[in-house]
């Protein structure tokens, strides 16, 4: 079953030890729908600006995923500019220009209105509201979100966390909206704010995912040449709800299993520039990476 | 078998969330021997000074732990003071006073020097060096240190690496001696320094094993309360190399399993002050613990 993703679709700058990159293409829906096609059809909804590039339409486009609902808007594309030190788990922003995204409403096909799975990417939870009420048979529901709308429209993120099931955070995100530093004592909180099911993202240090039956730990998979970060966190959404997607039914296994997808699609993310390396996956390789996770992970 | 294990037996004062704890019994190797005794039988070599109250000596030697190298001399005995703040993770050292620590020089009874399994903890290289020469069958040797040494005593530190099978380092410790940012790095190259096994403990991120047949990763026991930290590393060596004292042979299995143990038996010591918790535990609890743990942190 397909997936439906909101979010932003970006031109990022970025520059890491490995290089600098400028004007690539990246945002959390990008990212996303690019680890989440592996699995499930993805139908995008995002804003764009007219100095998009026709060529990332249609690498996006080549990948299978469903651009129906993104919207060309007179105006630039939202920009990201960042930097990563030698610890690439800091991300620096030095620039940030909305652009379209600042007046952005999600437009989404009658057809794809019928959707089940639903994934809210990072931008204005406002904006994630109105998607959510346009959909008609919401079954699973995933939100991010990031520090800013935390600071700044608490209220509204809060409010919006009653209506899904899912609710991914970085650890300083759940810190931040729990005002609990233990990330167990983050998660029930959390959990107690309306998401039945809480996935907390630790970068290197892997994943702690919460609900009320039960709980996971999976480390991240080593990875030595981290090349760019960006877009990790959403590629491993993609992966987790997309697996989801494809799976019959939600239960302690598929969960499980879904964790590990996405944490293996990470991986890969993170060895490229933008979708650089997760544009070129394909589910052979994943699935050869998961085996072998498997035996680095696993004991008796 | 038994493990000896040289180290310091300290008064630590520790200030946490949870309350404020004066000259309570601490200190490397006494951390490390209250959870290795859970497995097999252990010889501490330390000392002490004319200040250490008897009710600690009756207490370790109630726990069954060989205190004959435990030499007294005139002198206050190593304090330690911290605290810690919200971050449990970050230990702030208020103080350190070295005391009889200063002129320490390790003795160790002839029957001793047969034991095959030999843990040096953190201390002064040159201590660690000075046993380590006394020892006539050493047959798996682990060696912890910390940053202090590292910057310190870095040439006694690595010459002393050549001769030990297990580095066991938290992840600064990690970076700062091998001059890598990225753990997988580090391990390795740490590794090419001598000992064959590198493990590096990451706090409440879990640990991460390595060796040139194989990589072994688990996240850390998720604890709700942490009241105090300090010894948690000691601790996790303690189960770790006490269950490879015990088990007959030191394999991928067995390893996993004695990191298992280590981890688990680290979880307990982090829920009460100083040796409050380890102190009182019983290896049934920590096998019932890791019954749940292997549900948490395992997938198919």
């Amino acid at each position: 079953m397909s997936v439906v993703v909101l979010g932003t679709v970006a031109l990022d700058t970025v520059k890491t030890p490995y290089g600098r990159r400028s004007h690539i293409l990246g945002g959390s829906a990008a990212h996303f729908a690019m680890s989440a096609r592996l699995f499930t059809p993805v139908d995008l909804v995002a804003v764009i600006g007219d100095d998009f590039p026709g060529r990332y339409l249609y690498f996006l486009r080549k990948k299978g995923i469903n651009l129906d609902s993104v919207i060309k808007e007179n105006g630039p594309t939202f920009q990201w500019e960042g930097e990563y030190k030698k610890d690439l788990n800091v991300a620096i922003t030095l620039k940030t220009e909305l652009g379209v995204l600042a007046s952005f409403r999600p437009h989404i096909r009658e057809t794809q209105r019928n959707i089940r799975h639903i994934f809210l990417a990072n931008v204005d939870p406002d904006i994630q509201r109105h998607l959510l009420g346009r959909m008609r048979s919401a079954q699973l529901i995933g939100l991010d979100s990031m520090n800013y709308w935390i600071d700044h429209k608490r209220r509204s993120l809060l409010s919006l966390l009653k209506k899904v099931h899912i609710y991914v955070a970085n650890d300083q995100e759940a810190r931040s909206l729990s005002a609990e530093n233990n990330l167990l004592k983050a998660a029930r909180c959390l959990c107690a704010l309306g998401p039945r099911m809480v996935l907390i993202k630790k970068g290197e240090h892997g994943t702690l995912f919460y609900s009320k039956s039960f709980i996971f730990l999976l480390p991240a998979y080593p990875v030595e040449r981290v090349i760019d970060p960006t877009g990790a966190g959403d590629t491993f959404a993609g992966g987790f709800m997309g697996y989801l997607a494809k799976s019959r039914s939600i239960n302690q296994a598929s969960i499980k299993k879904a964790i590990a997808y996405g944490t293996i699609a990470a991986s890969f993310n993170v060895e490229g520039f933008g979708l650089e390396r997760s544009g070129s996956l394909r589910i052979e390789e994943l699935e050869r990476r998961l085996a072998g996770f498997k035996r680095l992970a696993s004991f008796k």
